[in-house]
């Protein structure tokens, strides 16, 4: 299992934006629907194995977590406007401490990043930050991976005190600063080089178990 | 100098098309939207060291050509609607045989594929399909690539054969079949590992020279 999980400090905490303007009036909601496509899509299928959580800390009601299973996940297409339209309809239920199902596969609740750190407790934490060890070095020893990822603004000092205080371990992806998305796209090849280098199915089983 | 080439068999070839619509009555132009992000893009610029070309083949006039050049390219956001909006501008020029520009760093023309290669004569082609070397065994002897990618269609026979013809390579950037944009990415790190390596800036310089 490969857990995700992105910040964004000012993605909209209600579903009153328009799909026209993600960047805009959304709290650059579209830097976290490219997230959630990196996070999710092969070029046949889905990856199964792969839960993503936005973490979003905007107005008007900051703190609200929307997760998506990609074991259960469906009407999902890889434009931002897709995401963008399922996160619209978490946004527009009426989140409280407890999950809620917005749509197959996602699910809404408040809270914030403590809490999404106490419900990963034995996994193994890794945060991603420009000056961090190189990914790549350590993948082959990495088991059910749960990654931190900030938005265009990073993350805060807090949040960071926060990580390290979970035992998060401080890693990067190459040379040069990138975008959150492609981030996740490095990640997920390494992942999937190292369960191939294992004789496993690399991405993981991408059929639902309803199919 | 890295030239990213991605073929769009359906991408529409008129400026008629919703920006509100792009995967569906532009004719999946959502895939060569997040492939010229994903190309050009960096965290904190622009890789200004990026020409990318994006080959229109859809109706209602199949065989338009739009270049983006890092080098020069303004008004560039990394949303999809953002690069639909500019590959819209120019398919809404008349375009001709010859280059006209659209807008800063945005130029269209008609052609084809093989018009296309002709333009890279003397240049290492490598083309994406899932069985090829893998890019990582060979990024570092790399040298002023073109890179070719199909796009959810992959590339045609004949497209395969103009590409061997021409003397492309076929590479490929894992264990898995992924998107043409998660493909880019992949490619860019590879590159940006192997100048790291040798002591240049990765990425190239950021700025451009008129700034």
């Amino acid at each position: 299992m490969r857990d995700i999980v992105i910040i964004g400090h000012k993605a909209k905490t209600s579903g009153d934006f328009s799909l026209n303007d993600l960047p805009g009036s959304a709290g650059r909601m579209d830097i976290l629907c490219r997230c959630v496509s990196s996070a999710l899509f092969l070029s046949f299928g889905m990856r199964r194995d792969v839960n993503v959580h936005l973490l979003l800390l905007g107005e008007p009601d900051p703190g609200k977590i929307i997760r998506f299973e990609g074991l259960h996940l469906r009407y999902l297409n890889p434009d931002e406007r897709s995401s963008g339209s399922l996160i619209q309809k978490a946004l527009l239920k009426n989140a409280a401490g407890q999950d809620i199902r917005s749509t197959p596969g996602v699910w809404t609740r408040t809270g914030d990043l403590n809490s999404l750190l106490a419900s990963f407790e034995g996994r193994t934490l890794l945060y991603l930050r420009e000056d961090g060890k190189d990914f790549r070095e350590i993948a082959r020893e990495i088991q059910d991976p749960v990654f931190i990822l900030g938005d265009h603004t990073g993350v805060t000092e807090e949040e960071e005190k926060q990580l390290l205080e979970a035992g998060a371990q401080v890693i990067s992806v190459g040379p040069i600063s990138l975008h959150s998305n492609h981030c996740i796209t490095l990640i997920h090849n390494e992942l999937d080089r190292a369960e191939a280098e294992r004789g496993e199915i690399p991405g993981g089983n991408i059929s639902r178990p309803e199919d």
